[in-house]
Order: structure tokens, then sequence, then C-alpha cells
């Protein structure tokens, strides 16, 4: 099979900030989860960041992309239109699309979900377990039951996003909410994996099950569809019929015809 | 029950710039829909049109509106941005909204959907046969097993739409293609319904049958949830949490600490 | 509109059997459920029990039953096949089905869903809190953000049913767990709810909120759809093309056709 | 990556009773589309027909069956339930199940569905256009916009199935009908293909392109999921919360408790 190139997003902007975020990423969250994902076979892998020309997402980036993941928080709103336009078309055409955690209020997300994507949320330290609902779901290969994390910033319901193809994680939060931690969309020809855990301030980026979770996503996410199938991009005009059609008297605006009681 | 305030939204160009289609519909699209459904007990039936100021749908229009259609062709881009970031919001807050034939590439559905919203289309003036294929669904109410149109615009699929929480009817095309005619999503606490038959140079609006369909979604499409909820419209920080927290000496940053392995 | 004809079963044996329980539901949990839906307008209510003949459902009963509410726990398998049978056709016809906590185990719910509908308890006296996850959705009228219950039974994922249309509510537990508590289906022209809150040894059917939500609950069981299509309940030859067939020189098993290729 | 394991089902009684059905399969159904399925890599193919002892489908068999497909017509009700029961605990257990035309009507699709699967049908040598409607999918890989087939047996809405997970494919007829004629479904952890074309009487197993989507369904059934996940073959009562519970005084059935209002 040909590699699979992922590029990691990653605003890179707490990291060099905050001095407690940059203890636990020196590197950025990118370099964290690129350094496990270039561990895995068959994975090409390419950072960028907000500060970088076009963020780092060119045309020829992005045409060479077959999953972006996709981490923000403090600078959505620095985010190009022109460029969150490039990544819809992109995933339309088939790009695999993770957003991850506080990326809920990017852009490109709130786009390709229609909604606010609001929800509510807390930084209490508190314990999560996302639980396995949908055990079909690739990306629950080889998580056990649940997955825990000691701590943890809660994300509650209500989760403003469109009903997913699939919910494969439930979280639980040791304050008393819940929440739709991990789903699945696909539109057009590309697949969408959002994942909740996360914030800059816990190393839930250097949590072996986290990470294997998203690996699992980033394999799940790569096109394997229909390229042939026009529609998206334009409304196409088709000039001949398939079918000999009938012959038939109507003029348009013609309300005496017979047929148009 | 309370009175149900429908407004009907056409851009109301073709009807005035075009014989054809001026016959057929005189006080326009949005006229013709509207005459039907004044005659349906409870509800009260507003109009409104492109150029009208704020397209006729002001903070108090909408804020008054249950359910929005929408009717527009020649003129997508003329509606402005602005009002397209207030009708969303109404409808994330419970306003239904119905989407007709051309209307599939509003800047308003294409919003609501993430997607192009492309098709293939062709003027024929070919059959059009929709099935209905979700008998539970109450906009199929009364239908029969299918309505036929005698002429009609055909559109095909690929339509680049988000998959819809209910697929009702299918249309067969003379000329041999098929597409997901009506179809139904909701999005934050609105509901939509989109619905293809159409065209301004056939009498589509003036079909018992079509009309009947339009006032199963207009009831179908109010607002019968639970108003409470928050996460639509933002971020809601939650002070305090609902369960009292374990003791913690998690530091952020300590990448030291036992649990952090 | 018509009156709603509510028919609630309930196996009626725990409350003559255990003191606790009869405590609890003196009259028996069908008679607390159906005293609160007496008081409800426009609902007509009827109850059924395991050792009426029939199980109190007969063909005539299910015929003028718009809506059945189903509680079981110690005698699933002792419900008669072949009321199953005339159960799972009456709701493919368009009655409506609501589940009950432990009814999740029973033969009706298991043939509609396909799946060993297993699960896994616990019984410990935990809070539970259910959150509204699709505030568009009617049976989530009213409810507010959550509803909190003090001493529950405990039900966790992996909740092994078919992925619902809607997905109503999520439960928090004290004990650690997440559920999938309030979720709809439709299956043929009939709707289907299951709600999880329950057991027999809590008070949970004189809460005034879970009442409310079963209230709910019935008024969008019934059925609103479209009773002319066919394919429920059979096959039907269909002996007439609706469009006239183009000549075709076929004749079955001619391998040396040119189209056959 | 292992090899995937297919068998391949026939009542195989039409191609020994008619003698136009024999002409086009010799050696079977099963044989023919096994032929094509042991030249794709990676797979190991066994048939299995209905005079074989337990159907060809031992506990050893489905065990170590990845994907099974299956064609019946005459003889659904000569399946023994015994063996039904055992093939729908391997689909809720992993295995692939891929329905063929005819097989809508078998003992384990309704089994799985919940409904009478009953259709609209018609022999008349008809036109068939398959549609891709579902790009992303990796069932439509390949396929081009549409599949046309030139004489088929007709199958018309309303299909009475559950809900899809994923529309792939609506059949356009000549006659008039339209078909949701690729759908996918998951129940507990196997995946479920419904593919439409077919009939004894037209060589449909000997098109490429019907082969090819099936091969593609083949490998999208293979399970890629959580093997750890229970709540699947039966109630699992779990001994322990995984978090501490607070003091509580309830006894069951003490209703002048404070909290029990």
């Amino acid at each position: 099979m040909e590699p699979l190139n992922l590029t990691v997003y990653n605003e890179f902007i707490h990291e060099r900030q905050n001095e407690f975020v940059g203890k636990i990423y020196p590197d950025g969250i990118h370099e964290a989860i690129a350094a496990y994902m270039r561990q895995q076979p068959g994975l090409q892998v390419r950072t960028a960041t907000l500060d970088m020309p076009e963020h780092g997402l060119s045309e020829e980036v992005l045409a060479s992309t077959d999953v972006l993941m996709w981490w923000g928080h403090a600078a959505h709103n620095e985010v190009s239109d022109e460029i969150v336009d490039r990544i819809q078309m992109r995933v339309l055409d088939g790009m695999g699309l993770i957003v991850l955690h506080s990326g809920h209020y990017s852009k490109i997300f709130k786009r390709m979900m229609g909604t606010t994507c609001g929800l509510c949320w807390r930084e209490d330290h508190g314990r999560e377990r996302l639980w396995v609902v949908d055990p079909s779901h690739p990306i629950a290969r080889g998580v056990g039951q649940y997955l825990e994390l000691p701590y943890t910033e809660m994300y509650g319901e209500h989760f403003d996003v469109a009903d997913p193809d699939a919910l494969v994680f439930i979280s639980w939060f040791e304050g008393g909410e819940v929440f739709r931690s991990g789903m699945t969309w696909h539109r057009g020809k590309g697949r969408i994996f959002y994942f909740r855990p996360g914030h800059e301030t816990y190393p839930i980026y250097h949590n072996e099950g986290i990470l294997h979770i998203l690996a699992n996503g980033v394999r799940w996410a790569r096109f394997e569809g229909n390229s042939e199938t026009v529609g998206i991009g334009g409304c196409f005009h088709t000039e001949e019929p398939l079918e000999t059609l009938s012959e038939k008297e109507y003029e348009a605006g013609d309300l005496d015809h017979p047929d148009m009681g």
C-alpha cells in the first residue's frame, strides 16, 4: 500500500507563551504527536504551524496530504478564511480530517459541521473515562472497554455538532458530566474524526492510549472511496439523457396544457 | 396549540424578468406557496423577498418565525452574509428551515450542510416520480406510494450534502437518473427539510401533491424540543462541578508526577 | 385530534412476590404509570399483564393501540412467541413501542433490534444524571439540561443495540459508568423509544421528571406517517411497469447474447 | 495482513432444477462468485450449500469465517433456526455478512433487521442503473458514477429494512421504480452489506462490475474493531464500581425517605 501522508497542524502558541505548557510540550503539541506517528508503519509525517507562510498549508501541501490533524485554541480567528476554504474543498475531495480537543471551536470544524460547536467546560483536574460504545469501529481497536485519564479539563454536553455517522467514545467525568468524545462524520468524499481529550496543560499527547487511538484515527480517515463521482465541487450540467425521453408538447408556462392540472 | 408562523422567502427575480415564468407565477413563487399555506389551519404566513430591506428577514421577523421556507436561484450571492449568519443562529436555536429545489445552492443551505451542495442537472421536460422510502415519516403522510410529475428539470446524483437523519423521497427520472429528493436533518435545536421538485419554468408550486408535502414539512419542522439546553450559541464555562472531586496533587506540567506515566 | 390509545404492559411479578417492591408499587408498575398517563390530555389508557389471556394483548387490543409501553424483568421467556410476532407486525404497521429499563432484554426488543441487547449492570444505589444530548427532540421537551436520580441501578456500556435514529439522553453514573439511556428508532412505520431509568426496587416511576419524559415519549411515538406504503408485511408482485419498456431479445440463459458480456 | 476467510453460501436449488439457470451457473451461483474471489489477493474462499450437513456452516466453519456471503431464494424456510441463531451470534461477534438479492427474505437477514424485509418486484428484463450516492464509501471504489445492467429483475420501494449506516447505491429501473440497492449496517461488532443485483435467470454474477463491488464489500466487511468490549452475548454483572460511591441511607422501598420525593 502507498504510504499515508499525514500533516499535523498546531497553532503553536501556548507552548511558547506559557511556562507550564512549554515544559509538557517543549517542541509543541504537533511535534509530540508527530514523533509517535513517525514510528507507525506506512506513515509519512509533516507538521504545520500558524506562523508559517499559508500556515504551512499551501495548495501543494494539502494536495499531497491524505489526513490532516488539527490543534488550535488561542488563535482560531487568526487562521485565514482562504485557507479554511481550501481545507474544506480538500476534505470534500477525500482528505481525512482529525480535530483535537479545543479544535472543536476552529473555523474548519465549524465550517464542516454547520453548527456553533459550542459546549460546556471547566478546568478542574478531574478524572475522565472514555467508554467504547461502538466496538465495531476501527478507531476503537485495541482500546479495551475504556480508557482512563487521571487529570483532564472537563467538556460537557450539550455539544452542538451535527449528529455523527458513528459515536465511538462517550466520556464520564468525575465532576458529574458526560461528553460524546469520539465521533466520526463524512462530508463529500472525506472522513472526519473529532477526539476530545487534550488541553495544553496536561500531558495528554504523551499518553500511549491516546496516541494509539489517534493512530487508529489516522488510518481510518484515509480515503478509500470512489474518486470518479461528480457533484462535489460544483453543479454539473449533463448534456444528454441516458434514456430516450418520450415526446412531449410542453412549453414552459402553458398552464392550459391538459397535464398541468 | 399556538399558531405556527411561517415565512416564505423568494428572491423573486425570474418571475419579473422572464415572460414564461411570469405567466406561471404572476405574483411570484412565494405568493403561490403562501396562498396555499394560508388555507392550512393554524398557520400564519408572511413572505419576504430579496429586494426588501434586510431581504425581509429582520431580527424581529426571524425571532417570530417558527419555520422559514427558502426559494432562490439566480441571486444566491446577493444575499447578505450577515443575514445568513442570522438565519443560521435562528435555525440552531430552533427555527425550522425548508429549502426548495434550486435553493440547494443557497448560502444558508451550504452553511448548514458544510458541503458544496453540488449535483447534476438537465432541463429536459422529463417525467419524475417521487417514491416514499420512509413511510414512518410525517412528511410522507397522505402521499400514497409515490407522486408523479409530468414535466420537470432533472436533478441527479451525486448530491453533495451531509447524510440526512431521514431519507423520505427518492426520485426516478425519465432520462435515467435518481435523486434523494426529500431529506431531513437537525442542526442544534432546528429542523431542516430539503425538497427537490421545482424549477421556475414548471407549475410545480401549483401542484396539489407538492403543496400537500410542503405543508406536511412546515408542520414537521416546527420546534417541539428542549429550550433549556445550553451549548448552542457559545462555549459555557461551568463554575462548579456537580460532584465532589477527589483531592489531587497535580500541578500542570509536573511530568515527574507518578500518575503522568 | 383523535385520542391516543396507550396500552401499558407489565409482567407484574416482582410487585406481588417481593415485599419492598410491593411497598413501592402496590398496584404494580403498570398502574403507577397508567395513573399519571390518565391525567394527560388526549390519552386513553389500558393496562395488560403477563397472566391475562394472551398477556392482555389480543389482536383486538393491539389493533386499537397507538402506543404500547413494555416493562418486564423476571419473566421475559414466559411471553409467548406468537404474541411477540403479533407485536412486531403491529409495530411495523405503525404502532409505537416504548421499552422500559429491564425490558431491554425482552423478546420484543431483541426482535426489533436484531442484537443481544446485553449490557453491564450493578445494583449499587448510586446517583444517575441523564444529560440531554439532542435538544431538538420532542422527548427532551421541558427536561432542563439534565435530570438527576438519587438512587438507581447502574446500566453501563457496551449496550448491544442497533445504532439509534436519535440519541436523546446519556447517563452519568456515580460508580464511573455511562449509558445511552434514551434512544429512538423506527422500524417499518412504527417508532420505538427505549428509556433506561427504572428498577423495581426504586420509586423511579413515581418521579415526576421520569413520568414527564415518558409522556413525551408516548406522544412522540404515535404514528403520523404514510399509511399507503406497501412492502411492509410481505413481498408484492407488481404486474405492470409504470413506464414502457424497450424491446429486448433476451432469453434467460442466453449467454451468447452480445449484451451478456 | 492475515488472509481473509470468506465463505459463500448458496441454497443451490434453482441451478439444479431449472435448465436456464443451470446454463448460466452450471456449478452454482456460489462457485461463480467463489471463482472470482479466489483470484483476489489475500482471500481464502470456501463454499457452503443447504444440502450439506449443518448447511456447511458448522461452529468450526463459522468460527474461522471472517465474512459470510449469502444467496437464497426458494428455500429460506429450510434453513435451520439453530444455524440462524449461530450465524447471528457470529455476526454480533464480528463476522461480516453480505446478503445478495433475494437473500433479502432470508431468515438471517430478517433476524438482523427486525423487519419483514419485504419489497416490490417484477421480472421484466428491464434495464437497471446503480448510482453511487456515497462516494466516500470503500464499497463504491472504482465503480465510476454508476453501473448499468442491461437486463434485471426489478426490485422497488418500499424496502422494509432498518435505516442503514450508509446508503451506497440507489437503482434506477427502466419500468419506473427506484431501490436502495447497496446499504450497510453494523450490529454488535459485525458489518453487514446488502447488495440487490441478482436473480438466477440473469448472468449477474458473471458481470465484472458486480463482482468488483462484491469484492469491495468482502474487504470492507472484515472486522477491524474492538475485540475486548463486553455486552455482546449477554448481560454482565460488574461487581465493583470504578469510583467510590457516596454513603447513602437508602433502603429499597423506603418511600418516606426525604430524597424519594
